[in-house]
């Protein structure tokens, strides 16, 4: 079903990113899925990258958290094979580059909270922290986690 | 019990902030209830605005903490009915949006811990952490999210 | 095995941090463990204090983020009695204080995941998140949270 719909919404997953040494891209346990933080990495360069509020602006930035969470959902596809053994989308933190003075995280977020409940439905309906950071891993405009639970 | 010990404490949960659109307040997934993140408002209006170390003094931004996790509290009433279907408050993250070289972060978080001692006694031990960001929502002076387990 | 495993890598768990008033090193929730947020302290010291980037090295930060996973695992042990209980490592947030424009985040968090790896294995490889934030308690380098699960 979620599948489908990611197709009627003509959203493509990526390549699952390669597990790195020591962490992996996201981790099943129990009824839970955990993704590590993730970057709005496209076709393997960084959609948005500088301070949210300066360099990238705030619908920028909003498409920034829309790549980072698609991101997510594929991270975790790479665990449970199929994102239609989603449950629940319980809860995603948005970290947003923020320039100095830049307050409207929640905006930004808005990116990867709308696409959760266009593809999920009910289901898509999760908790939410947005705060702003002063740097992140290769100057992203946002890191994006999330916690699934599966069927 | 806890709904009992907040009328001692004369404490009043605020109206439950309505749903937004694709985010919850707080969402319950088995014997979990996540909140979103919380900011410090009363009455529709922040407690508290600013950098902590700055314009917002550590006892203001410990009151906003209080603050924040009332409204965490207020959020979970609102998916769970009564607090007292509590087991144990099990982690809660505050955000402090810091000035430069300002490292009090725990001290202003105890504002959320104390109040969760004060309300659940052993129920209301938790882990946590506190951490300096550079900036929040609405330039709020904190932002607090809360975890807890359900009966 | 994993207590074994310490031994073998020559690793000595410091004494457990007292738990404070409001809130606890650790709390064990069901199958979960949830820390604090533990900083780089070691024989009642911090180990690395200041802006990663500036005032502290990228291997400085790793050795800090080494120390402070070491007492995430020593608040762990002071609630399962013993690190042979864990499960899997689920997730990691490693928060390094950056000074502006430094991006290595993931490289700083390699000192907590690698060690993770080397003492559990398998058992070790988890979801991360790392970012950079402003200020940290009593000016730390880097604070480190774990979630585990139990057997």
């Amino acid at each position: 079903m979620f599948e489908k719909r990611l197709e009627e919404l003509q959203i493509l997953l990526p390549e699952t990113p390669k597990p790195l040494a020591a962490y992996i891209p996201a981790l099943q346990i129990g009824k839970f899925v955990y993704t590590s933080g993730q970057l709005p990495m496209k076709n393997g360069v960084l959609a948005a990258a500088g301070k949210v509020g300066k360099e990238v602006s705030t619908e920028e930035a909003q498409n920034a958290a829309h790549i980072a969470v698609i991101n997510c959902l594929s991270a975790i596809k790479s665990v449970l094979g199929s994102l239609d053994k989603i449950e629940q989308i319980v809860k995603i933190t948005v970290f947003v580059n923020s320039a100095e003075g830049y307050t409207d995280q929640p905006v930004v977020a808005n990116g990867a909270s709308e696409l959760l409940l266009q593809i999920f439905g009910e289901a898509g309906k999760h908790a939410r922290s947005a705060v702003g950071v002063s740097e992140l891993p290769r100057n992203a405009a946002v890191e994006v986690e999330l916690i699934a639970s599966v069927k």
